[in-house]
């Protein structure tokens, strides 16, 4: 269903802005204004009047079944929507020289795409949209909060998963298809990203995916999983070693939870994004890991599995302060060691009433025999 | 295994084109010269020299083991590549003014990055790297063949499984459930594109996803299957009804089939993208369809689910000449109809000694019971 509050909220951000309209290409937003997904997601919000859905002549009639209501413009013709939306840009004019349209910039936004968009509306000035997004999509709504709930109780059905299924001899690519066939069972709606089983000399990539790789004892194993709900994230990460973890890898999780600790209880209405980096930090350089610290350890999550504040991706975000509504996580950046690997854990918050209730539940153990 | 021929072929081919170093962000171009998937694939190949490895300090030991040769350089930084690319091209440009970089434009380059590589950059002109990829990546070799020959077995299992599934009451999403995991116990490395599971009214849909809808008896229902094996894609599409199918959606069906069989039989060296599809839509047009024909039933798959010629992305793609060593597919848009919903068959094809060998092997039924 069209939510008509927040196409209200977006039109009137979007005035202050000068902002004629917000073309929406990606599936994110266009879940967040239609309460549904689309394959391929485009519509145009004017900062004054009806959105307006652009699609193929032939889902015509399932897009008004979907949105329920009537006061919706769809427009469509037989797969040509560069060409439909930019008849739409040109009813739009009226006597202005140029349109001022906002454009989502960030990871769903290919370069050619909007290159191509941009020499076909000469008259079109392309502008990033997130100084009207940002803000809305940052404090979430309770409805939101519900839809990622779900989503971090099947990323917990996943990680219990992964521990029944992890033992020596077995491929991180077996491991995977148990963990994402799980979570699909239990009513997620695919990944937003790759799950995550980088074990051994792997464990110590910056970001992962699962390989043919076969599983051996005394491996440390990074588990990062991003389920979906409705187009909602949560993420939840650990690290696991079958059989007895050496000292050296003992050591590494024990940093690793003490730091996540510190920044958990940093995670407060006021503080900013680099204040939780900045515990986290002084942790690791305590236990003589402060050359390893990758800065970032918290990120917005949301329709987007990592979304602003996201210090990692937009370095200025360190500076934006944790308010309540916010949905973060806390555990980014892998701690990686050469010539023993990597260890991250990683959980998803709600502030709320000024502390940071966790949505994802599942216990820290490094050990796998503690826990199956 | 880094491909030291596909390297040099590229470094030939930029020298031409005045090309000083192509830098690659996307996955496929990674893995067709790395031989490896990474999570980030970040590289740089200059026109002359060897190929230079940007990533995380972490990673370093596992990449030099995973590529097998010792003559390439590895950069990486804590969690800064931006800055790390920065430097090498500063280390580049020697006694020149501006340094030309290819980059992909395709769907994995997204805008924002690209901006912020041109802002931190000055020194830069980034240009397109379509000139030196898609010559190369166009003619597959035969260890390429092989991969899409596996990724098609795989797309078959996941499509028999689709059969075994399929039922009046399920959830296409429980469908797509099965469909994923079954491909990926056959040995598949995940999905190029959502598993389409687009049912009644949604089988319209030009794109396509699994939703939680209930599938109903007398239902079209369109299943899409682009399943990666190490990068490699292969395409099978088919559409299913339970039950009775209507004269209509027969007739529809039929029409289809005969479109794509005459668009195959079209499918020969020296042939334009264009021709395959003019024998198919004279087919749709003699069979009373004609105003439902979306242009573009032929588009090349390889690496990317859908490369270059791919004429619906690249209207000029439609006047590129098939030639042998290419992997296409025959069935791309669906034939909707407003009001009975939609029909495909998309199948991939590798053109050889002049002639189209089918990669995918399923037969197309449209009454399930025929084939359970």
């Amino acid at each position: 269903m069209l939510n008509t509050k927040r196409i209200q909220n977006a039109q009137n951000r979007m005035k202050q802005q000068g902002i004629d309209a917000y073309l929406i290409l990606t599936h994110d937003d266009y879940i967040y204004f239609f309460g549904e997904d689309r394959y391929q997601p485009r519509a145009i919000i004017p900062a004054e009047g009806l959105p307006l859905i652009v699609t193929f002549a032939g889902e015509e009639d399932e897009v008004r079944e979907s949105l329920g209501v009537e006061d919706v413009r769809i427009f469509g013709s037989v797969g040509q929507q560069i060409k439909d939306v930019v008849q739409v840009m040109r009813g739009m004019i009226g006597k202005k020289e140029k349109l001022k349209i906002g454009v989502q910039m960030w990871f769903g936004t290919p370069a050619f795409l909007l290159n191509m968009f941009q020499r076909a509306n000469p008259i079109v000035d392309v502008v990033d949209i997130a100084p009207v997004m940002d803000e809305l999509r940052m404090i979430k709504d309770d409805s939101e909060i519900a839809l990622m709930q779900r989503a971090a109780e099947i990323a917990g059905i996943g990680m219990e998963t992964a521990v029944k299924t992890l033992r020596t001899g077995i491929t991180e690519n077996e491991v995977a298809a148990e963990v994402e066939y799980a979570m699909r069972k239990a009513g997620g709606h695919g990944i937003a990203t790759p799950v995550f089983v980088n074990s051994g000399i792997r464990s110590g990539w910056l970001h992962g995916t699962a390989s043919d790789k076969i599983i051996e004892d005394g491996d440390l194993i990074v588990l990062d999983l991003v389920p979906r709900y409705k187009g909602y994230c949560a993420n939840l990460c650990r690290t696991f070693v079958i059989g007895n973890p050496s000292a050296k890898q003992a050591e590494m999780f024990a940093t690793y939870k003490s730091a996540q600790t510190a920044g958990i209880e940093a995670l407060k209405p006021g503080a900013k994004m680099r204040d939780i980096d900045t515990v986290a930090k002084k942790v690791y350089t305590e236990n003589g890991y402060g050359e390893f610290y990758v800065a970032g350890i918290s990120h917005s999550i949301g329709l987007g599995f990592e979304e602003t504040p996201a210090p990692t991706i937009h370095p200025g975000d360190s500076g934006i302060q944790i308010r309540d509504g916010m949905t973060v996580t806390v555990g980014h950046p892998v701690l990686s060691v050469p010539g023993t690997g990597g260890v991250r854990l990683e959980d998803t918050f709600h502030i709320s009433d000024g502390t940071a209730e966790p949505l994802t539940v599942f216990p820290s153990e490094l050990v796998l025999s503690n826990l199956a």
